[in-house]
């Protein structure tokens, strides 16, 4: 048997495969393949229009993808199928879709093809917010402890309220039905056979916990009908992630090209794969996650119910230890925004004759302000804000301009106020006795912008390492996949050899230190003033927005 | 005699001469010319820097014009110099200078040139705001009266406050000016011999008032040496605007081409000279002057007190009436920053391929929202608040944003935040009884965007015409030297026949009222919330930028 496992990442957009030497660590090769249909926001591939909030994705786009990544990944590696010991798959969560008995998508069956509800509901998919919130305030009347534990209140990114929508909007496709599950449980159960279930997604994104299961008695006050739903609609073996979840069948060799008896680990969620990037994780050591949005895992030694963070599952980062998710809504998605709609063709210019990207130029420019020199302060909340005040509702501010104001201070400023919601999460987390020691980086933003880590630095006055890896949530699957396949004898073995911090650290400096207190003391009182109350006008003039959309003159 | 005027507007960057046959109003000819200098922010035009706050102008620059922009006018206008019946001037103030007992400006004897406080300092020239504060102090502890006709404080661009920083850190300039004159006033006396000093710029600019003189015991308290400076340094004879200054002497001659004998009005305000543009004024009737900055003039027919405008003084305006100032520190100058360094490539490319400026493009598509459809509120203070707030050291905001904000809809919102802002003006009006009757509007902008004007119209709830000329300024000027000329009995019968608004009027809509109501709630809630005490980011934010400007690593 080789030494060799297969980590595969499936993203919003795109999957990604990489080839690890479980020896080592070392990355021998990666393949990509972007989804065909992408994200349906509009219309289902037939043309039925969608919903404002509706984001779905076609099942069969990552059956594709994985026939495709693994093969060539591997043909890349120079290593042959009959040399991987094991595979390991991360997705985004939850994206889940209702399949038959023959663990087939509604969705491609003819008499579901038209259905907007039979389809896989991606984790940015809002349709059920209406649901969630009618359960949060069920739940808060009835005093159920388990809310306690997802910060306080029912997101509409999570299955059950989407369940509740499907019941009453589309009861014929929750019948027909055999389950929900997954994409992440779906494509390992498809692989290998097996009805393996991970405690990853069931914990973070079901309301599920080792201890107490699912919240039947809160499920059936919901609505009666969702009672069973648990032992019915997602009934499955929940293993705890790291575990063998099964091998790779004859069918699953015809979906991977990988050989059958390949050991497969239970599925994971893409964001909480990286943790064992940063190599053998102590309690207290956290990650960010930084990409389009952000997001921030912390391991702990006890469970803690921390308001307005995302859940924290007994085992669901990493065994043996708690796991903590908070998140930033969007973070490299706000400076997509101001490059692509706020940004003058002159820096774009600038930038074309320097042989460089806006991103890259702005950087540049930012780089040499000192803190505070803009005058400038925003609240980073383009996209609402999920942690920690987890209100979608919130939207952006930005305050301080003058007529001298340049893109570059724009910018920075926004790169700013991401840090500052950055430790406000922290600080959430320390005051609610969860301590932060260590704080690691990963994704594409934390990699390429050096001038945003030193940043972060100095706001949280913490170091900070970049994990060594650029594929964080692959590499993390692949430990993951290491562990489950036995060739070590945990993942926080496998993670010590096959994971680590890079040599780049960004350490804190005095000076600058000493002015992001200040500053952040008035990102601060902003954040509280709009966002606990002091002022809804966000939230009025969003209803303001929603009445002048819907006037017809 | 011949039957036409010429009125002469001296702007910040430029000074206009236009030709008007007295009789009808009907404008022959205009001409123009930029000061060569410009405005003096950097250096002396030897080289000497000047502080953070400076802004000066070369007298000869005024001179220059003055013997190009009449002649030039008169000939394109088909007009002899023997055919002018009359000259007005205007000009912004206070632009004042230290001249000499000859009437010779100070800054351009050799032994004065390189000191910045022998200079002509510019409207915005705002070096002596610390002055200007420490005076507002002392009027408020000694319970000094005039002040309240000024809004209740003391601004920089004002006479006193820059003597008496001229006395503390030029002693040598003070003492070597025989007197210290509005360049209005100064050109004034250089083409006609006399003394006059307008009654306008004195009382808007000087404290004075007809029946109370100069607060001169006020002056004696803030410095004995500056209580005999109006007598001493700014004596003169003080007439009512519209009437005769005196007529052009040889040297006057020499200085326009007009011919000796010729009738000169006394010298105005170049924002107040558009009163008479809308034709006969009646009281309650207020102009917007809408450039790069905002201007709300309004007569009426009584004195009040009025917190946060920049004055009032009994016939400052039109004789016979009461007239009011208030301000807005940028209009124009917002949309200019937002198109030059806010506003997308893409923006500017789509303007280019339809043959049209990045303004129109955007007021194109701003054109087909619907009011509160973007979400987003401003507050319009990128250059500090002038009125009601009086405050220069608030800053610009912006809340609302989200991913999907597009550049129309951020351009919207700095109109429609100068919309608010000017309700805010006109409410403080008539809470202070002093009614609004009719707004009319004059400006660039005003004429050249109809968009402005219908959001202006619907956020006041009035109807808004735009006078016929589109050079108000210079018009103004033509119907005060008509007046003076003894062309008509009085300057209102003279702007009767020469000014008026012509057939444009934007009215407001019930629907888009209704929804303004609203928006306009959550712009005064953010206004009163940052502007008057609620909240100091914007001032603590300032000094932060301050000291890390002054930061050396």
């Amino acid at each position: 048997m080789g030494r060799y496992t297969v980590g595969v990442d499936f993203g919003t957009l795109s999957a990604r495969a990489l080839v690890v030497d479980a020896d080592t660590g070392r990355e021998l090769a990666d393949a990509a393949m972007d989804y065909p249909h992408g994200v349906m926001t509009q219309a289902l591939p037939d043309g039925t229009p969608l919903g404002p909030d509706w984001a779905l994705a076609h099942p069969g786009d990552y059956l594709a993808c994985l026939g495709t990544v693994i093969p060539e990944a591997l043909k890349r590696a120079g290593v042959r199928a009959g040399d991987v010991a094991g595979l390991g798959i991360d997705a985004t969560s939850s994206t889940a879709l209702p399949v038959d008995g023959n663990n087939a998508p509604l969705c491609l069956k003819p008499e579901f093809a038209r259905k907007p509800h039979a389809w896989m509901m991606l984790w940015k998919h809002h349709a059920a917010q209406d649901h969630a919130d009618r359960m949060t305030d069920l739940a808060h009347r009835r005093g159920d402890a388990f809310l306690e534990r997802y910060g306080g209140r029912v997101f509409s990114e999570w299955l059950f309220p989407r369940l509740w929508q499907i019941l009453e909007e589309a009861p014929e496709v929750y019948a027909a039905a055999d389950r929900f599950i997954d994409v992440g449980d779906w494509l390992v159960q498809r692989i290998t056979g097996t009805d393996t279930r991970a405690g990853g997604i069931a914990g973070y994104k079901c309301f599920w916990n080792r201890a107490e299961g699912f919240p039947e008695a809160f499920l059936a006050a919901v609505d009666p009908r969702l009672a069973a739903a648990p032992r019915d609609k997602l009934r499955g073996t929940i293993k705890p992630i790291g575990s063998l979840a099964g091998r790779v069948t004859g069918a699953g060799s015809a979906l991977t090209g990988l050989v059958p008896g390949t050991p497969v680990a239970a599925a994971n969620i893409d964001a909480h794969v990286s943790m064992p990037a940063l190599g053998r994780a102590e309690p207290g050591d956290l990650m960010m996650i930084l990409g389009t949005s952000g997001c921030h895992i912390l391991v702990g030694d006890a469970l803690r119910c921390v308001p307005g963070i995302c859940g924290v599952v007994d085992g669901g980062i990493l065994p043996g230890m708690i796991g903590y998710e908070a998140g930033q809504s969007c973070v490299g998605d706000m400076f997509a925004w101001y490059v692509d709609h706020g940004c003058p063709a002159y820096v774009h210019e600038a930038a074309r004759a320097g042989g460089m990207d806006a991103h890259r130029w702005l950087t540049d420019r930012a780089t040499r302000l000192r803190p505070g020199e803009s005058g400038l302060m925003a609240l980073d909340w383009w996209n609402g804000n999920r942690s920690v005040l987890a209100d979608a509702g919130l939207t952006g501010l930005m305050l301080g301009m003058t007529l001298s104001t340049r893109p570059e201070e724009i910018y920075r400023a926004l790169i700013e106020a991401t840090a500052y919601g950055t430790r406000v999460i922290l600080d959430n987390f320390e005051r609610n006795g969860v301590p932060v020691k260590r704080v690691f980086a990963c994704g594409g933003i934390a990699r390429k912008n050096p001038l945003l880590l030193r940043i972060y630095a100095d706001v949280l006055d913490r170091e900070i390492s970049v994990v060594r890896t650029s594929q964080a949530g692959a590499l993390g699957s692949a430990i993951f996949a290491a562990a489950a396949a036995g060739l070590y004898p945990s993942v926080a073995e496998a993670a010590g050899r096959m994971g680590g911090a890079g040599d780049e650290v960004s350490a804190p400096e005095t000076d600058n230190v000493r002015i992001y207190d200040a500053l952040y003391r008035e990102y601060l009182a902003l954040h509280d003033h709009f966002g606990r109350g002091g002022s809804d006008a966000m939230k009025r003039l969003r209803r303001i927005r929603e009445a002048a959309c819907r006037f017809t003159p």
